[in-house]
């Protein structure tokens, strides 16, 4: 079944993507500023849109366009700026 | 806003993105099969799973992986088939 999550007030939202070797969500981050935290590692993928990214243990905001991915480690915060409505999909593990 | 969308009573579902050149969702379909009606013409986009389509005006079942992508013309009806739950992106217009 489908769940369909909200953070944020609603500027983030994700659909679960089941059966597959991974758990994964594909969602939608609204413009603005977050901060996430991971507990399993998470690979990011930017679908449409752009995300900047500070990854834990670095100063450097990186920006991921469409098409590009980058990886999370577990247990781990990291930051985004997200100047265009934005589709990811995260992958889990 | 992102706008959360269900059909077929939740077995898909879709995540409005806004502010881009032409409107879009991303969703997911769970395994099953469906016949959606579009208004203006659209590109989907598979972007993790499998989706089998038999488009308007043809009788062939055509597969589309992860990456690949298929055009719906405007007003016009087409049929899927899901094997496994798969993300979509569907751009309109």
């Amino acid at each position: 079944m489908i769940k369909h999550n909200e953070y944020f007030a609603g500027a983030v939202q994700s659909l679960t993507l089941d059966d597959h070797d991974k758990p994964a969500t594909v969602g939608v981050m609204s413009v603005g500023r977050y901060e996430f935290g991971t507990e399993a590692a998470e690979l990011m993928k930017v679908i449409e849109g752009e995300l900047i990214v500070k990854l834990p243990g670095t100063e450097d905001w990186i920006t991921y366009l469409s098409g590009t991915q980058f990886h999370v480690p577990a247990n781990s915060k990291f930051q985004l700026q997200v100047p265009v409505s934005t589709a990811y999909l995260c992958v889990y593990g």
